[in-house]
Formats: C-alpha cells, structure tokens, sequence
C-alpha cells in the first residue's frame, strides 16, 4: 500500500509520546493561541473572547470493546473523557463535534444509541453536540472534539513550592473495573461500572478554578503519571502521603481478590478523570477535594519520600 | 465482536444522510449553540463572544491513498477541507486540533511530514494546530476540527428569489484529476495536482460575508448537490446558465480524452473546495467571483431551465 521509503523510526519505536513531542517541535503559533499543544485543554482567543478545547481520538478495540460496553455506555465514556480535559482546566464545555467512522454493516441503531448516551453525559454540564462528519471505516472511530468556556484556565504549569495537592472524584475505581473484566469477572459492580462509564467531578474543575488552584490536571494515565506532567510542566517535587487517600470498598474488594494492593489501583490506576490540583496553603479547599500531599523544590513525584514501588503507570492497565 | 441485536437497519442501508438527519433529531440545543449542526460549521457562543466550528473524519483509502498521495499532500488537503468549511460561513480559522491513528509500523516520519504539510495549508489563512491527540489503529486516520472567527456568519439558508447565484476558485479540476489517477494516468498536472491539494479561495469567504452573501457554501459534494443544499434550506429555486462557467483548460482535456463532457466534471466534481454563493442582485460581486445563476420562488436546481442530464453526484467521482 506504501510508496514511502522509510530510514526512520516508526511510530511504534518512537512511542506516543515521542511522536507527540517532535510533532509539537513543528506547531507554530499566533496571537489566538493563547496556550497551544501540551496541557489538558487549548486556550483560544476569538476577536471577541476566548474558548478552550480539547480533542480525543477513540478507536473500537483499543478504547472500548462492544462485547464489554453498549452502545450508550460507550458514547457516554467518549464524551466523558472530553468534558473531563475541559473541566480540568477549570472549565465548563459548551459545545461539541462528533466524528463517526463505522462499517457500512453496523446497526444503525448502535450509532443512534451511542450518540443518545453521549448527549445524556453533556447534559450533566449543559453543553450539546453542534457538529459532526461520518464516514465509513473498518472500525468503529469516534473523533471528538470540546470547546468551553473557562474564565481562567488552570494549567499544569503553576504549581509552586510549599502548596498542597489535593485531589477530587473516584481514584481506582475505573482500573480495578478494568482488571476485573480483563479476568472474565463482571463485579464489583461499582468498579466494572466505573471503567465502562466514570464519573468525572464536573462541579469540581470550575470550583478549584475560583478557589485559586495553581495547577490542575485530570487523571487519564495515572495519578502519578499526571502528576508527573504538573511537576514536570511546573518544575516542582510533589511527595504524596499514602495514608491520605479514600479507597474505595470496591478497589479493595479487587485488590484483595487479585492479590494486588488497592493502592497501586489509586496511585497508577487510568481512565478515572477525577481530577488532581494544587493550591496555595492558605486556600481553603472547596468541598469534595481530598489535600493527599505537598509540592516542594526538586523534581519527581515521590510517595511516602520514596519513588512508588509499583507498576509505572496507565499501560499496566490497559 | 458485536453482542448488539439488530432489528433496525444497517448504517449502509441508512446511508450518510439518512444517518446524519436521525441522529441530528436526537441533538439538542442550548442558549451557547446559536446555529447547530447541517451547514458548512457551527456557530457557537462563549461567555464573551463567539466562534465558528467545524469537524471532519478521514480514513486512509476511502480519504487519501499514499501511494496516490505524499503524507504532505494528504496533510495539506486534511487542512484544506476544513479550512473551507469555515470559509464558507465567511469566516477566517483560527486553531485546529488534530487527532491522528495509525498503525505502530508507519514511519515516524510520515506522520511528521503530514503534520508540515498540514500547518502549511494553515499558515494561508494564519492558523495553528492548538491541540491532538495520538493512538494506535490499523488504518490511518485523520481527524481534524477547525475553530475561527466569522463576524456575520453566512449561512445556507439565506437565499432570496431575485439573488444572483456566484462562485469563487476551481470547479472540475479536482474531480478531473480523480477521473484521470482512478484510469492509472498521472496527467494533466494542473487535474492531477488539483485532486492531491486542493486550493480554496480562502479570500473569497470572508470578501462575500463582507460584501452581504445570502447564503454559501463550499463545493465538496459538487456544485449542483451543494446548490440543493441552499435551494432546501433557503426554499427557493435555483438555475444556472452552463455557458457562464470558466471551464479550466486541463478539464476540457481530460473530458476528451475519456469521452466525457467537461461540463460534467463542472457541475457535479466534489472535492473542489470552491465556493458557491448567493447575493441581491444590487450587489457589486467581489473580484474573483463569477455570476452563473439566478434564484427564484420554486425548488430545485436546474442548468438551462432544465434538470442536469449527468451523473447526479459526488458519488460517480468516488
């Protein structure tokens, strides 16, 4: 099918990450970005305003598996993890696209079904479907993209020495869901429930905002992997104090059936979009965030004042 | 794979459009989405302005070919495609996301190229990639979401009986070119070149907003289906007359060559990312447009008084 010679590294060799860097490396700028690639959400300027955005890229098989999730859980999942970047940078979604891509013999009702649970998630915020493309494809292809309103958006950048971390939603949940479905099981439910359709904090975002939150970041890859990009991003050293944390009963129920401790599901654990910020030490915390630990001068994230001795990340669980 | 049950019918049986207008009466609206799905783009509005939007979804040999098509070239019509969406609501794009899938093998270095060709074609009207996102999958796929800025968007349902029907840039070339990779030729280069990067008439969108445009809209579909797309949506009638066309050299030479009437390629080629538009007739036509037609009270769109005796429709070209 390629006519294209090849010296280079695949994409395989170079990894998702290194693709994205050296794809960053060529992105220009221009006075509407206002904050470009690297951070939860764009910030846009119009000629009048400003918006935020985010995009994800969802592709059967990899993302979702229809044999797992129906169709409505599935559209309920992709516009989650959207709302969840936009919610991460303190804001609130208005407006999606959709793209589609299905094999011609695809129910249509599937597709149907899927948009109705992804319209049911943007009502939890308000925000609604404006756009969209289909087209026929091999695999099931969602592509979407949010825009929303964010009057100060709270990047990973800004944490500071001296502040407090502290984190909002379900930790574990969703990965101890997906451990337990990867095994052929179908409870705790919570936890099954939890992969196939998380619960972001929407309120949390836009209340951390106001309340001042240096940085903020939601929990895609991991707690300490996103934590991670806000020490990295803010130049800082975040310890976390591992008796602080909320486990959940069903994280563990998996962990104890499973011979893994619960913990490694809260600290390592994807897919949750629950959200870690920092504050000032001053700030009082809205209701509904959890303060699990410290920033201070250095680099790394470290828990207890040791590396975590775990699994490094999202791609144990996936 | 599927565990659906299926009593309905099949996305191929829906089709494209039957899909598209099921699932639009499934979307809602709120008081930030000022025009929703079903033209060229959305317009949103934020907390202190607004903005335009637009999405779509390509797949690797259904949307580009590589051995067709260099990763630049495919990058700059990616571009392309949804820069003239917000053309054609008089707009001027801003930020783009990108989302990107591919498999693990592709060289790093297609992906790289893709994405130079694709700031490139942005670089015309001032834009940038603000955001994306990267995973894995079998067939490339390219998903793009263009935002900008448009003043007075001009939508598709704005034509009024009495108006002159007008367009700007290329028609037939890309379909042209098309006809003449699909037979295994590689000439004319101007037919050829057209199919591969298109060239919207990227002044020409916001000069018709500015100028008072009734009603726009890009030539994706072809001229006479997009046409049918203001006819419905304004409820007027709209004829053409098939001697004002400027028709390109190097489309009459591939209309000899295979036996097919140039003005075919003119009337009913997708892909050109030209634009069509309506104005009042007291309106002095910005340069770079040309009349061709008349709008009046009635339905339809006719060439000569008469409906088109040629291929209906993108679909002959594809």
């Amino acid at each position: 099918m390629t006519s294209q010679a090849s010296d280079g590294p695949t994409i395989g060799e170079l990894g998702e990450f290194g693709l994205i860097a050296q794809v960053q490396a060529q992105i220009g700028g221009n006075r509407h970005v206002l904050l470009g690639p690297g951070d939860d959400a764009a910030h846009v300027s119009t000629n009048d305003g400003t918006f935020v955005v985010s995009t994800d890229l969802l592709v059967e098989g990899r993302h979702f598996r229809r044999d797992w999730s129906s169709a409505h859980e599935v559209g309920r999942k992709a516009a989650a993890s959207n709302l969840s970047d936009i919610n991460a940078m303190g804001g609130v979604a208005t407006a999606l696209t959709l793209g589609f891509g299905a094999p011609a013999d695809l129910p249509a009702e599937w597709a149907l079904e899927m948009v109705r649970g992804f319209e049911l998630e943007c009502s939890h915020v308000g925000a609604h479907i404006v756009g969209g493309d289909v087209t026929a494809s091999d695999a099931i292809i969602i592509a979407v993209t949010a825009m929303g309103d964010a009057p100060r958006p709270v990047r990973r950048s800004g944490a500071l020495p001296g502040d407090v971390v502290a984190y909002a939603g379900d930790l574990g949940l969703a990965a101890a869901g997906f451990a337990t479905l990867s095994r052929g099981f179908r409870s705790p439910k919570a936890a099954v429930e939890a992969h196939k359709v998380p619960h972001p904090p929407y309120a949390a975002g836009p209340q951390a905002a106001g309340a001042g939150a240096t940085a903020m970041t939601d929990i895609s890859d991991g707690l300490l992997a996103d934590l991670g990009h806000i020490a990295e991003a803010s130049g800082v050293a975040i310890d976390l104090d591992s008796t602080a944390f909320v486990i959940p009963e069903a994280v563990a129920t998996v962990g104890e059936a499973l011979g893994r401790k619960a913990l490694d599901f809260v600290l390592t654990g994807g897919d949750s979009y629950a959200l870690v910020a920092t504050f000032s030490s001053e700030t009082n915390l809205p209701s509904g965030w959890t303060a699990v630990g410290r920033v201070s001068d250095g680099e790394g994230v470290t828990v207890d004042g040791q590396p975590y001795d775990g699994p490094e990340g999202h791609q144990h669980f996936r």
